[in-house]
């Protein structure tokens, strides 16, 4: 009953196949148009897309996969081999809209601290809208985390990708002088990884109001650690007031409740 | 296929119902034999939080769990009058299973500080073994993220009092004098759960080696921004070697990539 409901949600707010292009898809070159069948390839991922994000991979079926797109089953079912096939293709999508709203707009920051900083935010920005409808980087570590084969595969293998390039990116901040040199850059990926997985579980599924506030004050929490205190002043957002630090407390004697 | 290979694997490593009592159950009082019927109902529950926690909440079946207890569905099924009674008593069966692993153990230690390392040593010791085992407060997040209801609600009551024993650790250890006096309880237990999230992800779904020594470093990293330094310094686990603080490198001039 409730996959109905999310699937008539989503068709309503959803466009067309095969009329319409996936809103995620890349622009076709001028004066050459996009095969119909690539087109409508695109749409259902698209529409597959916003299904597991709701539902998990596991939720996706052709049955809904044709009503959301207006399809025969075997019409849908024609451009995938596989269930399989088409869960590998939803990870596929989902990686190159990552790429596309969290990495590649970073790139245009410089080197370094602000490269992090951006794609720290960028990030924020994801799991923001992901609070609503679900992140299948996270619905599906759960889904697919003992059950191995090539679905788990291509989800292990999309986040990696992912992490080494956050790795990478405090690698650079590093080389330019941003961290401390002993700063572990697995280490610090790892401290910020948690913060975005308790933002995503503590405002999505608790309902904790406040959530996004502490992700981020968790952030510079963990610059101050690891940063060059000068790079991290020169860097912080407008938004963000680092609290001030007080002198520490003398300690009262210690007693056992 | 694979729901009836993990089944068989549970119901080779169980004790049989209604012979004996589930593990995590309470002793009877001497001289006072517990009822046959809840004996049963406590044996099917905990053979239900093993499925649950390989399978999910929603993995559970009434027939996998009449083979793994080797009693009739019908059997089963008389012990709870619906499926969502039983998921709700696999929760109560997992929350009471982590407050006699991880809280009460804890509070033998002092209050304060050595409470809180307490805490977080206990939990860490139980997200070890859900490593191996999956964990419901994890899948049962993704699975009933968005989806209302009495088992919804029976997870997010349990958690939310866990979260808040934990905040009440951090309060306590700010009124000790352990923590510096503007310590935010909220912000540092979000911090703190952000790790061990960090830890499941990383260690159950990537395997990626190291992850259990990253949040244990992550946890000193964060009593290190809270703490007073003394109380800190004279709590640390002796197989806890914090880093060395090295001063800050000059910068060289940022480049672009």
């Amino acid at each position: 009953l409730q996959n109905r409901t999310i699937v008539r949600f989503i068709a309503r707010t959803m466009p067309r196949a095969p009329s319409s292009v996936a809103p995620g898809s890349p622009e076709p070159p001028a004066g050459r148009p996009v095969p119909k069948g690539r087109q409508t390839k695109a749409a259902i991922v698209d529409a597959a897309l916003n299904l597991a994000s709701q539902m998990g991979l596991e939720g996706l079926s052709i049955g809904a996969l044709a009503e959301l797109t207006q399809m025969s089953k075997s019409g849908v079912f024609a451009h995938f081999g596989s269930r399989e096939e088409l869960q590998i293709s939803v990870i596929r999508a989902y990686h190159q809209r990552f790429e596309e709203e969290v990495f590649f707009p970073a790139l245009q920051a410089a080197r370094g601290l602000p490269r992090l900083r951006a794609l720290f935010a960028n990030w924020m920005q994801r799991v923001a809208v992901e609070i609503q409808s679900g992140c299948i980087f996270i619905s599906g570590a759960a889904e697919f985390d003992d059950r191995p084969g090539p679905v788990r595969d291509a989800l292990v293998g999309s986040v990696k990708s992912w992490l080494a390039a956050l790795d990478k990116a405090v690698t650079q901040a590093k080389q330019e002088g941003d961290l401390r040199a002993d700063a572990d850059a697995r280490q610090m990926a790892f401290e910020i990884h948690g913060l975005i997985l308790a933002l995503h579980y503590e405002e999505r599924f608790l309902h904790n109001p406040g959530s996004l506030h502490r992700a981020e004050a968790g952030f510079e929490h963990v610059l101050e650690r690891y940063g060059n205190p000068d790079a991290v002043a020169s860097t912080v957002p407008s938004d963000v007031r680092p609290r001030a630090r007080v002198s520490t407390p003398s300690r009262p004697s210690r007693s056992k409740e």
